[in-house]
């Protein structure tokens, strides 16, 4: 079974790591409890909405931009293509024909 | 501030709706209480990871489906672009020219 807390705390991490940040300044920055925090980039706890929008904040990334990546990771899980079935029809297309020439 | 279960419950219930499935219909075959759905669907509850994976299943559309119709959603509310950034760079510049034109 696909757990989006799983995922939701790995791109939370991968953020955080990109950006150089610590969990003390991060869960500092969101007034979070770092053990809390820690628990869920480890996936062990759920974050409520509330959470997720302070950490998001503080780690200076658009929840959108969090979202997308979560659904990126569990569509490679589900084997599924990353391109969103939000994007018009025709760069749809052009993309699988780009990558079937690759 | 942005709340993930508004988007969360919205779509959900899009995807119900779009499915022509009763809120009594999905809730029974993801074994879920259907005044607990109804509350997720209307943003007043969070759904934990496995209750997600259960509705999703019931509604036959992939987790990455519905956080990628989240991100979508939650792009607008932020006043962003829908274009994710995994795109490769030239399918964003061409998506971005088309929607100058128009």
């Amino acid at each position: 079974m696909v757990l989006v807390r799983q995922e939701i705390g790995d791109v939370l991490r991968n953020f955080r790591l990109q950006k150089g940040r610590t969990l003390r300044q991060v869960a500092s920055k969101a007034s979070v409890a770092l053990g809390y925090l820690s628990e869920v980039e480890r996936g062990q706890k759920e974050a409520s909405s509330e959470i997720l929008a302070s950490v998001a904040e503080a780690l200076d990334t658009p929840i959108s931009v969090i979202m997308h990546e979560v659904g990126d990771r569990i569509a490679v899980l589900e084997g599924m293509s990353v391109v969103p079935d939000s994007l018009p029809d025709e760069l749809v297309a052009e993309f699988d024909a780009d990558m079937m020439v690759r």
